[in-house]
């Protein structure tokens, strides 16, 4: 299988064929049944673990591959599949299995005056293209999320990850086939070339819709060509804003907590906005915790006046996701400037206000554009299953359908289901 | 404001300074109180009846510039504006203000472990774009919707109707300004340039969603060059399938409904799938009558052996949305066979099994992959107010966002609200 890529003369013609066989078993596994599914997850678990050999030395051929082409030693960590991240891996299906199946539920059954009831019926959106270019676990995590949730998948995984993705991908095969499925429920793209990619997006019959894993370059890229709908998120401009009528103690725990308790994170704070009248009192204090933790401070004018030791930020900081230790800090008016501020810099991703006042947090939850929007809690709890998803298989951004975190309900839609009986229009 | 079409020398330009000025607007209308948006809808109600006479001078100047350029009666029928029409349109207004705002409810909030609080809060989407085709009181009821959904909008109406829709436009903005908002939240392209629409649907920045209502042509160009979401159905190619286990006399009203309630609309049937062992019993009886009734019969091989007096129905048929009174009409095996022929030529509009028999029910509801699913019901209750919506915008089959009916709950998404007291992730 690994070396198929080479024997494979169009790139087009094969993804083709790979989305048309993903398209005809989307068809077959919507019909499996719940007990069906699970039983391929926790077969996959078996098989994952009883493979750690193999597995594992897929992954060395890759990582020799990478010291050779010169990957960060940062990025060699991130690819390594130690035994400890192969039972995570497992242990990740083995939970993906114990949660509720969302497939065939019918919610909101009204009785209509015509006599008809009308219902919803939650349903897998059919075929998801994963495109990712991470950790090659992801691999194990999105086609088990996209198979419980009913759904074929096409994996198109990093270069680098090439054999450790398709040692797992044979694990997940083999989980399909003990439970009676085609294996053509998760595919991965065997060619390592971009125009797969290019292939993949411009499926709008074969393909549902694109979740795109990876650096903000690629996903930029994906969704500014992909002719079917993106589950996206492009970057995580997250800020904490401390009201003038904030608590300092809780101020202080949450600004810490958004921003130092993981630098290179999404939902990490990378912009500390501090209501003027509080600043006086706040700024000092938090500034010197933060450079304790060696955290690097880029302030506004008003910031450095009551702070002087920091740096100068300029108009660019105010956009950038650091991922980093650094924190660009504001002091502002009152509350519009604060809302203003996060409306022309922020990426719509996470934002939290601390205040004991209620009329500012009520404005804030409203007001606030972003998927996910905090009154006095920490940034970093913007995740899947910090907020009871289970899982999750990205963060969006998106206004249409998914917005904030996106477990398996982001996977499927719903429906409407009509019941009568010989019922007719008057 | 009806010439100022000939001044405007940059459509791209003058687009973007629509746009834009919709994005600055709806901020606002997202703030505004139910109350608000409300005496916003009665005052432009109350003005369209007291402008009725001023309305319908502009109609009179669209309906002469029409029959001037060859429009077929049906489209200056369509066009028209009589008494009953614009006290329709203010009556539609009247029903929009007295449904529940969408805006604003949190939902599903549940306690996590970590001591945050977890709920999704229902906002406006923000801008949304309507390209029409059709009748000038689309003008009224779908700036109604977008603003009782807390929405900016910005309406481009057909040529044919363009001094109509102005007319009614100055009424909206009219009740805009008399609840205190700014009149940029309902606009109106005011160039019947074609290139007005390319401007719309590129500006990524600005517009968070299209709904084009139209002909396909107009849908399908829109869809495919759109950089926007669009919310769009292209055709109804809606089938009834009687099962073999049907009970004759309800399939025998469901097709007659479906089929002849009304002809020219995306909720009628235009495919009768017979099961084969009930055909010989069925189709001559309701053939005969839906001869009788003016329905001119295109059947497939079998169903042209049991009831010879209707055509051959072509390949092509079992694809096409006539709109008219023509049906095709194919004899099938069973269960399996009529769901593959849905899935292979249906459109994910609106479909409908007749059966008394459970199991067939089931798995045609879970099966069939359209918008609606009907079991013993008519194809004619695809309809927003037949479910309960109150309103429609539009009928959806994209599979991200809103399937079926779009309400107002389809103009709103959800975005995450986080509660917590200092809450920091451990």
């Amino acid at each position: 299988m690994g070396t198929q890529t080479q024997q494979v003369f169009d790139i087009a013609t094969y993804v083709g064929q790979v989305a048309a066989d993903a398209r005809a078993a989307s068809r077959q596994v919507a019909r499996s049944t719940t007990a069906q599914r699970n039983q391929a997850l926790l077969a996959t678990a078996d098989k994952i673990q009883s493979s750690r050999e193999k597995i594992q030395q897929a992954n060395r051929t890759d990582l020799d591959l990478g010291r050779k082409s010169g990957l960060s030693g940062a990025m060699l960590d991130r690819l390594e599949l130690t035994n400890a991240r192969i039972e995570l891996m497992a242990q990740g299906l083995r939970e993906i299995a114990e949660l509720p199946d969302p497939v065939g539920e019918i919610s909101e059954v009204i009785q209509r005056p015509s006599g008809i009831r009308v219902g919803r019926m939650r349903v897998p959106l059919g075929v998801i293209g994963i495109i990712y270019e991470s950790r090659p676990s992801v691999t194990a995590e999105a086609g088990g999320l996209c198979l419980k949730s009913g759904n074929a998948v096409i994996l198109r995984g990093g270069s680098e990850a090439f054999n450790s993705n398709i040692s797992i991908v044979k694990c997940l095969q083999h989980g399909l086939d003990s439970a009676g499925l085609s294996t053509d429920v998760i595919q991965f793209i065997e060619s390592t070339d971009r125009s797969a990619i290019d292939s993949m997006i411009s499926m709008e019959d074969c393909v549902d819709v694109i979740v795109p894993r990876g650096g903000k370059g690629l996903i930029e890229r994906i969704s500014s060509q992909s002719r079917i709908p993106v589950i996206k998120h492009l970057d995580g401009v997250c800020h904490v804003y401390v009201d003038d009528d904030a608590c300092l103690e809780k101020a202080m725990a949450i600004v810490m907590n958004s921003k130092t308790h993981r630098y290179g994170v999404c939902n990490a704070a990378e912009t500390l906005l501090v209501g003027r009248n509080i600043a006086q009192k706040f700024l000092p204090d938090v500034a010197a915790v933060l450079q304790a933790k060696g955290v690097e401070l880029r302030g506004c004018e008003r910031s450095r006046n009551i702070y002087p030791e920091m740096l100068i930020a300029v108009e660019d900081d105010w956009y950038e996701e650091y991922l980093a230790p650094i924190l660009a800090i504001r002091v502002v008016d009152n509350l519009d400037q604060a809302m203003d501020h996060i409306e022309q810099y922020g990426s719509e991703h996470t934002d939290s206000i601390v205040t004991q006042n209620l009329s500012h947090a009520d404005r804030f939850l409203r007001e606030v554009n972003s998927s996910s929007v905090m009154v006095n809690a920490s940034t970093r709890f913007a995740d899947g299953f910090e907020y009871g998803l289970g899982a999750e298989i990205g963060i969006s951004t998106n206004k249409l359908h998914a917005r904030g975190p996106v477990g398996l309900e982001g996977l499927t839609m719903q429906k409407y289901v009509i019941f009568g009986d010989g019922t007719v229009r008057v």
